[in-house]
């Protein structure tokens, strides 16, 4: 189903060409109306993506009439061509669809610095316009297209009051703060103006893509789109929309972190008794990066002294020596001394806790991330991405 | 030779029964004077090992006497107990040398949240001071005391003008910024006042193992030590010898990147024009801590799309877009777009070159890091330390 779910869109996915392996590489995204509303966010990078910096002007006026994303080439530092690539792109698009380009969002995701070859992204646009469609296979098609080192495609569906919210994604590596390679199109068929459609956006990425920090890589080529059709006539509340996006968000988050490149454990770190929300979410984001406890993970090895190796880098107010530390629900350190004995820590199910209680104040938050395996490294050296 | 090439020092290594293995896991090294200026520097993480609290105390006056270093057992985040350990190691020393305990610097490295036996450490204090010596295999015997995972011992000597720096390193991960599990004792028989010592040794650390950043993991027990017994009656010009404190300083960061747990490439991110020194230092660690390029470069591939990924997430002013970038020799982007074929470059070699150039000033800075291997995962998941 995935973004075909709500009223009012219409998608395809094809094989444009641009990777060598046939396998489909390009989606295009349609929204049928009656409204154009939409919002999106960006990487947080500073060195963007053609793409990026294209789609970051279609977004300007909260219209939007359909998005084109492709795999195998980021278009990233390729120079006044790439540009063209993407300009070329996005025309192609509003030429078959009878729409304006500036009212095409474009993405894509592969390898920096490679050229993409304008004219097969063109006939894959047209290729892709001539078998839109709104039925199921249209959506997997959609969320295949954009796989790259994922091995399954990633979609969702939330049930609002009379709406729908429907989602796919894609990203395995490269998950980091301000998002990462992660192209994520949200489609709803509420009918909510984009000012709305942005500030539930912004709620529900801070609380979700933004904590899931699998690689602490931040990628060149994030976007995360929300597009409206207002096709339900219905007008839900917005406290109501913002929740049921941040359950689809959330829900793509853990499917993104499930298929982390090489990974063999998905570890939640929840930080308790912060001063603050940021500061549970910097030492909750200085465990996730810490190489040292992401091995130790992979060997299934409890070793909370790297836990507090690596929070003491903070800047967070607390005291060291307070801290309590548990492992999959065994407090192993507690008032920064040894607790209960390490061996009674079971870290072989792929569901890993981490919980940190700072006793410093009131605040909490949970930070996502994998563990640093042989896979990840094979993956990322063997393969040019 | 090592720490004892200078005059006015002697050393010991020995197996005090704190490893396992029955290695060698205790080293002490005594100034004899006639002077006892010394100078350190800590970790600047906040989670702090008790030797460190011990040593920062000892550190104030600028007298020391003799300095006790073992592996083993880092005794970090060990309590009151653990406090006591380290109190009762300078003691030991302190009684067997007929000095005061206050001049007496503790270090320790191995896993935190582990107890160490204060007895053992007492024993072993005591057998070292009875088998101190200022010949080569004294010396050797203390830097070899001193490993961990370290496959080979790390020495230095420098000669001056009629004085002479020695000095002994350990460390073979967690190297980062505020020094990490590195260990290094550095002694000279220049005469010279604490504060001058003070002063050479924040400049000969700050460009030296503060610049080599194997995985961006900071330790809880770094420590660097210098030690001037003045034995050679020999006052140097300052300048002379913070430059040879700073050649002595550089050639142990070789060693130690060079034995970086499990690395197969030593590399050299080099970046130029920057605005200021520490943007280029900002710079060169984003490059350093991506894993992403770590593992490329392991995989002996010249992936300059990840050095631009992650400098983009710096603060420092420069243009993405105006940037060049080399590896051995090889221009592969100029002005952020795609120069010379990937395939030109060669990374077989363990000698790896990065090259930035920002177009943002005149500053400069070169960070040394290692790849991101498949040795590295298997050592830090594998071996609990």
């Amino acid at each position: 189903m995935s973004v075909i779910a709500p009223a009012g869109f219409e998608a395809a996915g094809v094989a444009a060409g641009i990777k060598r392996t046939g396998a489909l590489d390009l989606s295009l995204v349609v929204n049928r109306g009656p409204s154009h509303a939409a919002a999106a966010v960006f990487t947080s990078n500073r060195a963007q993506a053609n793409p990026i910096i294209w789609s970051r002007q279609v977004i300007l006026d909260g219209v939007v009439s359909a998005i084109v994303l492709n795999s195998g080439g980021a278009n990233c530092f390729t120079g006044p061509e790439g540009f063209q690539v993407t300009h070329r792109t996005a025309e192609a698009a509003a030429s078959a669809l009878g729409v304006s380009a500036g009212d095409v969002l474009v993405c894509s995701t592969g390898l920096i610095g490679d050229q993409l070859d304008g004219e097969v992204l063109e006939e894959g646009v047209l290729s892709a316009a001539n078998r839109l469609g709104a039925d199921a296979a249209a959506g997997a098609d959609a969320a295949r297209a954009i796989m790259t080192t994922d091995t399954t495609p990633k979609t969702v569906v939330v049930e609002g009051d009379g709406w729908r919210i429907g989602g796919m994604a894609k990203g395995a590596g490269m998950l980091a703060p301000g998002l990462a390679t992660m192209l994520v199109v949200l489609t709803t068929d509420a009918v909510l103006e984009a000012s709305d459609l942005d500030a539930a956006l912004r709620q529900a990425t801070r609380v979700t893509f933004d904590r899931l920090d699998s690689d602490g890589c931040m990628s060149t080529n994030d976007q995360v789109t929300l597009l409206a059709s207002g096709a339900s006539g219905v007008v839900p509340e917005l406290a109501a929309f913002t929740q049921a996006l941040t359950r689809a968000c959330e829900d793509l988050a853990t499917q993104l972190q499930a298929d982390a490149e090489g990974a063999s454990h998905d570890i939640s770190i929840e930080v308790l008794g912060a001063a603050t929300e940021d500061d549970a979410v910097e030492v909750g984001r200085s465990v996730a990066r810490n190489n040292l406890f992401k091995a130790a993970i992979f060997g299934n090895d409890p070793n909370w002294g790297r836990v507090l190796a690596a929070i003491g880098t903070t800047q967070a107010p607390f005291d060291p020596y307070l801290v309590d530390v548990s492992m999959n629900g065994v407090r192993v350190c507690h008032a920064g001394r040894p607790d209960r004995p390490r061996d009674e820590v079971d870290l072989s199910p792929r569901a890993t806790h981490v919980r940190i209680e700072l006793h410093a104040g009131e605040a909490s938050a949970t930070i996502r991330t994998n563990d640093l395996t042989h896979d990840y490294v094979h993956e990322n050296s063997a393969y040019a991405s």
